[in-house]
């Protein structure tokens, strides 16, 4: 089991403003892809859609009010199928931290490398959003390669 | 054992230049951080700093022209002494592609996160490098967090 790390603090802003970002449906268009649809509750399925690319499906297996959401895919990509992604927020020198994990990968493939550094764009456009108002979300997204 | 990878693909470019830039003092200094001294060769030690916050030496381990890069680290923070880096490079689809590791990390501690996001921007700035003329090297480099 692999997993891709991220560590990411957004200036001048807060847990619950980076909590309000991951957990309504709004706040997730506005900087990973602005198709985003589904039920943003404990337990409901958030579909996230990235045009011909396709995209995930992501059920929300839990949320701590200003401290933790994690959420199971279970829908998109077979590499993805079963793994899980999580966020932990935390205050730090007035920056609101995001520790990022998406974890259970099976297999270190080449599709891993791109989904690292790909989640490491859309977390600077979740840190534009909030220190700017705007983010940086497909399918206006930071294009890194072939891969997109 | 743990590693940090990342995929990125220079537009318009080909193996040989990303080559020339990951293997030339001066290459590395317009990307990664300007203060870059030392020895290029294999076998040879460059160091990078990044002021006050320090920096890293590197000891080339190999270079096989247009296609891998290995460092391995020699001085710089304790979890990443022993550590090593390695650029393979190829050419796909009209773009020059670097898959990157940072390997033999002994625990995901959060610096690891953060080092994961940082790599991210940082080859971002070696593809805008070779891209536009112009990278994102330390000092000026794209910050991330309070650690910056």
């Amino acid at each position: 089991m692999v997993d891709i790390l991220h560590r990411i603090g957004v200036t001048g802003s807060s847990p619950s403003a980076v909590y309000e970002t991951l957990t309504t449906i709004d706040g997730l268009a506005k900087w990973w892809t602005e198709d985003t649809v589904g039920d943003d509750s404990v337990g409901g399925v958030i579909r996230f859609r990235f045009g011909e690319a396709g995209g995930f499906d992501m059920k929300v297996i839990e949320n701590q009010p200003d401290e933790l959401v994690r959420w199971e895919v279970v829908e998109g990509p077979e590499e993805w199928i079963g793994t899980q992604v999580r966020f932990e927020l935390k205050q730090e020198d007035g920056f609101a931290i995001v520790l990022f994990s998406h974890e259970g990968w099976k297999e270190p493939v080449e599709f891993m490398n791109h989904c690292s550094t790909k989640w490491a764009v859309f977390l600077m456009s979740l840190k534009k959003l909030l220190e700017t108002g705007e983010g940086d979300p497909a399918p206006n997204d930071v294009k890194i390669s072939n891969w997109h």
